[in-house]
């Protein structure tokens, strides 16, 4: 009999995730039930909005996980056994399937992906969730022209490095702002950014004086807090600034710290706005078309961080939010 | 000889305007020069966007005033000497003339105005600065559909109260937010709102959640601070949110409170601008054109609030900060 790990939320974490959040339990894999099929997962994906999930939230776009349920994650995985039509064994599926070894499910919400095409781990990072919100949160809501100033913060990040190299496709000039010299010089060696911020060493609001000089024309903002701020003050008239998230304030205690210089928007005719990937799901194949194509043509890179063994979920988490991951971070659970 | 009286700005105010702030002195009006005209003031806009230009800001829309310059207003005035061949004496102003009696310009800027077909202190306000500010900024930011819930904050104020009558006449329904039972009475009464707040004696949150049941379509802000934060929290998916100013925050001596329910906008999709009126005043006539019928149809109604004395001008412009004003505040220096 085929024993199945998962990680139960056990309590509402306070601040950075703990192991003692979670309990890590096993039961045996049953057979699907009529309808349903049993998926092997191979990867699952760490990222920020699972912290999000984690809280009793009041107003948030998903219910919170609840207390003694699986964590909620993305992964890809492997159909081990299936009593749907739609799916058959050996197939491989990417979804809401959770940290664990194997999920169930009646199909709704799981999309087929082909492991000859792409890697798997590519579908959780460029070709999924992180890479659907750069590409229509820039061009659909930054909507960059050539010549523009695109600033990206979280750049080294899953969502920020697609956002950078998308910009620069377009013809805009682009800032990265990330944590540490290695990062940097990722973006800007790697990935062809026009310049790179180390938040950890450099006075951002100095640096984006010297690598703006005539202002910030779009923002994509994955961080929120005292880096949001800082762009504010440097926004071009007209700006658009596009709120993907904030890192900075996810793990906070205190309320969120709010942009204190918000009525800059005012002064710049510019414009924020929230985006929410699921919105887009329905035009996805548009954007994986075209970045398929720039990844094809090596316009378009990407770096996977990946850690190994169920077991490591909590700790390989935290790296997300102490900046410890390069590039996108991935658990492998099994291999295919 | 005749003399003009004059405000000057005399030191940066913390927080609250005071009259040491100023000093009141006069001089002698003289002659225009060769291309120069002179204006008799009559009225004189009292605006909140006058405190921002008393501070010395590094990033505003406008040079701040200097210390021993005259205070900026818009005023309204008749021509009393001119050798600039564009304005006969008799021809009534508008334009940045100041807090003073009498005013020397160039004609660049000022904009003629006739008395008979609008009172002049109409030209402050619903015809002026403030009624553009209304029309473009909830018409063209706000976007309000028929149907639509639009709350507006500073309701009983020159700019809200015109921001509500037009959302009404789109077929909006409309809550106002203002300070005091009288102004609430009067927005419901006298101006066809659909709901007012009371934010000094009403809990705010509570109150939006009643009136506004399916959430806040268009939120178009005057005030900042915590009713922004408050009507955060109701958004409907895909509001738009006009930040046309901060009124709470003007005079705060501690930093300005940023919105700390901003990532509403990404849970609600929503979008945040900001607007400056001067980028419309291109298209002014449109606006007077259709609110001139408006007015005339009966459907804008307007209240000006109208102190007489420019020597009572600091006591006068603290009536906006303490919400003391009813309607469009506006200090009579003269008869025509």
């Amino acid at each position: 009999m085929t024993t199945n790990h998962q990680f139960k939320l056990a309590a509402r974490p306070v601040g950075n995730v703990k192991r003692s959040d979670f309990t890590y339990t096993d039961e045996p894999v049953r057979d699907p039930a009529d309808g349903e099929l049993v998926v092997k997962i191979l990867y699952v994906s760490l990222d920020p909005a699972m912290r999000g999930w984690m809280n009793e939230s009041k107003a948030s776009y998903m219910p919170p996980v609840a207390i003694g349920e699986v964590m909620r994650a993305i992964a890809v995985g492997r159909v081990v056994a299936s009593k749907n039509p739609q799916f058959a064994v050996g197939d491989h599926v990417n979804g809401l399937l959770g940290v664990q070894e194997y999920a169930y499910s009646n199909g709704q919400g799981l999309a087929k992906v082909d492991p000859k095409l792409a890697p798997l781990p590519l579908y959780l990072g460029t070709l999924g969730m992180p890479g659907l919100t750069a590409y229509f949160g820039l061009l659909d809501v930054g909507q960059p022209k050539a010549g523009d100033t695109v600033v990206v913060s979280g750049a080294a990040g899953a969502v920020g490095s697609v956002v950078g190299q998308i910009a620069k496709i377009k013809g805009a000039r682009v800032v990265g702002i990330a944590g540490g010299a290695d990062k940097c010089r990722y973006l800007v060696e790697q990935l062809g950014f026009d310049a790179a911020i180390d938040y950890k060493s450099e006075d951002v609001a100095a640096a984006l004086k010297t690598h703006c000089p005539n202002g910030v024309d779009v923002y994509f903002d994955n961080v929120g807090g005292d880096i949001l701020d800082a762009v504010l003050m440097r926004l071009a008239r007209g700006a658009r600034i596009v709120i993907c998230g904030a890192i900075s304030q996810y793990n906070a205690t205190a309320p969120v710290k709010g942009p204190t210089n918000y009525l800059q928007l005012l002064v710049n005719r510019a414009a924020m706005k929230g985006i929410m990937v699921a919105d887009y799901y329905p035009r996805a194949m548009e954007a994986i078309v075209e970045m398929g194509g720039w990844i094809a043509a090596g316009k378009l890179k990407s770096r996977e961080d990946i850690d190994e063994g169920l077991e490591n979920f909590p700790e390989t988490f935290a790296k997300l939010f102490s900046g410890e991951n390069n590039g996108k971070l991935v658990l492998k659970v099994a291999a295919d």
